[in-house]
């Protein structure tokens, strides 16, 4: 913890017992100010608690989850905190930063940038894996060594990614329609060609198919991936494609618990229908 | 039903093993397109269910309570319908209809207003008590003996009195934070006075308070109100006022519930934490 870190609230709210709030701070990683949302369910007030990561998809923020997805009432009743990160940084005024939905601001797909201009800002893998764990872990009531996460399209394969990355660093990992294979659909290709440039071999160690294949054989490393996805989600087919996700899981035979959910779409209705079954599933790990 | 009575599906979304579902009509009452919002249970596959209104408050749209408030969960389960209106008529035109969050677009107040302009089309007491109810009724798998209403702020105070205007009709009343006494706050006499007039006697039939004076002695007329409110809304003392509606309850002995819940504020995050408490309250009445 450095002298001058300072962590500015912007808002609080009780919520089902708990708090939630959200803070200003100055990221190092990003090199730009950042918002995250965290809550703290009552059992805080008693002593730490293990930490549920979420990661957003395209277009949202920390508050689009924490406001849609009826997470607190499970969170507060296991003694679960979740934490919500930006899924970009922002205000860094790269040419071309807000011209498209699915690149730059609200995009950063949980990557470290290496293609300049966004080498210098878009870290958002740094940022997510290692800035905010570690100022959270300094600042709140929570249990350092017990932290899962989970995610929704971008971030569900961010929260693929982080886990596949770091084995036995998360106790438990799922994801809501995630982008299964980034390298193989429209939203992954620009995004890693823009961040990571047209070496796609650079692009291998980004994706949650190809790292399933890198996976070691330790137990750590085979850890089960939980997906959650909707059949009638309107980016299943050209975006999301879990059946590649679950060739190569078979492939390797790395555990995958793939669920998919008749009727359901892509919109946080989806997430809010399972986000009590997810959060149980952490609970199993976490508590 | 007339014969051009026409229902637009403007959105679709599986929630919780029911559906959410958005129309566009065109209102009689308000003169006007409108839509409105309808959470219908699974159990609704099955035969006709009972229903809640939901009225929201100043500056929300039909979306607001079905994206925020989390309630699909419980009414899932207790297999109630939930159906919200908008807060105002839209698009009518009107000189500074679009002027201040509290009078005009998105804050009709549930009256019917005598004043010119806004007396052709600010007529939502007709719209959420007469047209919009008949229509649900015709159109979906809805049982019409069975309503309870609720609402939040200015559309808690319109549960309010559109329950205490209409003995007997609904089965129970709650609300979140109202503006308990309209003719004495800011908001109130704001609107008030730009929907009705300058004469305050024609306000009284419009206010809860006043409206439980007038209430008679049967026990249709002397129906519960159940009203939830936050210690630490921001709003409370100068607009709320709920003291002056335990008040008038108290004098006339009319049966109210208000619980008053420390650290809790005017957000959704507030309807979200006691929703299902809400809802399991109106089962009892609804079931």
């Amino acid at each position: 913890m450095t002298a001058t870190e300072q962590l500015e609230l912007v808002s609080a709210n009780k919520v089902h017992g708990g708090w939630l709030k959200r803070y200003r701070h100055r990221s190092g990683s990003l090199d730009c100010d950042m918002v995250f949302a965290i809550y703290l369910p009552p059992q805080a007030e008693q002593g730490p608690v293990p930490m549920l990561w979420w990661l957003s998809g395209l277009t949202c923020t920390d508050e689009n989850f924490m406001q849609k997805a009826g997470a607190q009432r499970k969170a507060a009743e296991l003694g679960i905190a979740l934490i919500c990160p930006d899924t970009s940084p922002r205000g860094v005024d790269l040419p071309g930063e807000d011209d498209s939905y699915d690149f730059g601001s609200g995009a950063g797909f949980y990557v470290n940038a290496t293609r300049e201009p966004w080498a210098r800002h878009y870290r958002m893998y740094d940022y997510v894996t290692e800035e905010l764990p570690a100022l959270v872990k300094r600042h709140f009531p929570v249990d350092g060594e017990r932290e899962s996460i989970s995610g929704h399209s971008m971030g569900g394969h961010g929260a693929l990614i982080c886990a596949l990355k770091n084995p036995g660093r998360y106790r438990s990992v799922s994801a809501f329609a995630p982008i299964a294979n980034p390298m193989a659909c429209p939203w992954g290709e620009k995004a890693f060609s823009g961040y990571l440039g047209d070496d796609r071999t650079q692009w291998a160690q980004w994706d949650a198919c190809e790292l399933v294949k890198q996976a070691g054989n330790s137990g750590a490393a085979r850890q089960e991936l939980f997906v959650e996805q909707g059949e009638n989600d309107q980016f299943l087919e050209e975006q999301l494609k879990p059946e590649r996700l679950e060739a190569v899981c078979a492939e390797q035979d790395h555990p995958l618990i793939l669920r998919r959910q008749p009727g359901y779409d892509h919109s946080y209705f989806f997430m809010a229908s399972f986000i009590d079954e997810h959060l149980t599933y952490h609970a199993k790990h976490l508590l």
